[in-house]
């Protein structure tokens, strides 16, 4: 199942770190911009031609230090079409790479509606005699309000093509708490009651490591409750947001790893793609290389705790 | 608020029905596909431009007779970057026609990152000095699994450009009472807390009729709920599905309206792209007709129940 790809990535890399592509124009270097713009003008066009970019060189520097990208679609989407164009060319470049890919697009709708997500984001689109690929990514995050059938076709489409799903349990945000945390009169926490229905479901795909192709995300920004949900699904394997930047440090997401260090992929996405910004004397021409050497370090101190 | 110009469409046409434009392609008469495919092959963008085609057909047949289309982002992300290009253009030419748009995407994410999905899909987009626009709908569908400040961006938003949002409070399919059902310690359910928030949220966008600019989605299929709703949630308007192939009749939504005859809009997808392959003798050439006749009967229906 899909999950042990990126478990056995994560193994092989000695690494739980998957680097977050949220490619806003101003994490970009002016050069970059400037470029784009000459050929395309200050267009969707031009953006999306300089995020691509941006990415591209950045999958170059960080495609043997970490097993994983998760591109955030609403990046994407600021730029039109031409913006999902640049996330499709993003995706099928980090697959080149070898890179398991996470499409950060928290998707949610009815049984049938799901199955043209499912198709889009982890499947196959039919046109005709023709099977086609829309974006074609290794796993999605989900959002689960509607309950079993707006996961279902997901599963199906998991089980057929080896991808996975992460369901959003507890997120990383300030007000999470409002609907997560609210108390149910069987005593357990909303949160608690979504991260048991991933149990449930992740039981149509179980995983050779123990963790099954259903996810989970919850934030580095709630330890506590890292700790709670790791020793309450133990076939549920965490995609961690909220380190770095969100205020999650390594001691903070020490309790979203079992005893073997695995269970959990930790990202980070500004404190990679703006690491240029924060090194000393760090020109904008080696962005790609202070985005690595801050995985690197990244990776040290998540050893110092798995 | 963008509501009121919703509501104020549905007023002057005597109709709160929305199209909604899920174009699956077995919904396509064959010679739309042939066409589209002879010049594009079997590919995705043979596939878009042949949804931009019907979409457009549909538009001409049914912009004088309902106030509002819902695109359904899903179906759309199935052919990729190109579907993306079919949603905007045929979102410009709705545009064009004087139809009120929702887009159906669930949008939901932390903060900053609902920043992004605001601007994409409400607001506007700066690259270098100017401004452009991604998708530029009238509404959005948004889930509220993240609490307010995963909300806040789009109110902004809606505030600057006259816009309003959809939160998912009770959906339409048959497993939505796993999550949305369950009871709280303080007795109520989580819908209905949802529906406590969207009250909340909408008071930052107070509307001339008594509605504010954060809509509530709650199925047809769910017809006592829909009145339950009605009395709790007396500022928030809705976006009811699950008409017609989900199940719910004209009596099912009754319940949605207030005593004005207001107070909802009803999405019929599959009913009115469909219509076409349901009358009898209907040449798949009058598919458009047969949308405009469906729509019509569908708006005598609520007529008599409203």
């Amino acid at each position: 199942m899909a999950l042990d790809r990126l478990i056995d990535a994560i193994r092989k890399m000695d690494n739980p770190t998957v680097a977050g592509l949220d490619p806003r124009l101003e994490y970009l270097p002016e050069y970059i911009k400037q470029e784009a713009f000459r050929q395309w003008g200050e267009t969707l066009e031009g953006a999306a031609a300089a995020i691509l970019r941006f990415n591209k060189e950045l999958i170059d520097a960080l495609y043997d230090v970490v097993p994983a990208i998760k591109p955030q679609a609403a990046y994407y989407e600021l730029f039109g079409w031409p913006g999902m164009r640049t996330l499709q060319e993003t995706m099928a470049y980090a697959d080149e790479k070898g890179l398991f890919v996470i499409t950060d697009g928290k998707r949610n709708d009815i049984g049938s509606t799901m199955e043209a997500y499912a198709a889009a984001h982890l499947g196959e689109t039919q046109v005709g005699e023709q099977v086609c690929h829309a974006f074609d990514g290794d796993a999605l995050t989900v959002n689960g309000y509607l309950g079993t059938d707006g996961i279902q076709p997901l599963l199906q489409v998991c089980r057929q093509r080896d991808r996975g799903i992460f369901v959003l349990v507890k997120t990383s945000n300030p007000s999470s708490g409002e609907l997560q945390d609210l108390r149910l009169e069987s005593g357990e926490t909303v949160y608690r009651r979504m991260g048991a229905l991933c149990e449930s479901w992740g039981e149509q795909l179980p995983g050779k490591y123990g963790y099954s192709g259903v996810g989970a995300v919850v934030g580095a920004t709630w330890p506590d409750q890292l700790a709670e949900l790791r020793k309450a699904l133990p076939h549920t394997f965490f995609l961690v947001p909220g380190y770095g930047a969100q205020g999650g440090g390594a001691q903070d997401v020490a309790g979203a790893f079992d005893q073997d260090g695995i269970g959990a992929v930790i990202n980070s996405s500004r404190g990679i793609l703006c690491a240029w910004k924060k090194e000393e004397n760090c020109p904008a021409e080696d962005f790609a290389g202070a985005a690595r050497r801050e995985a690197l370090r990244m990776k040290e101190a998540l050893a110092a705790v798995r």
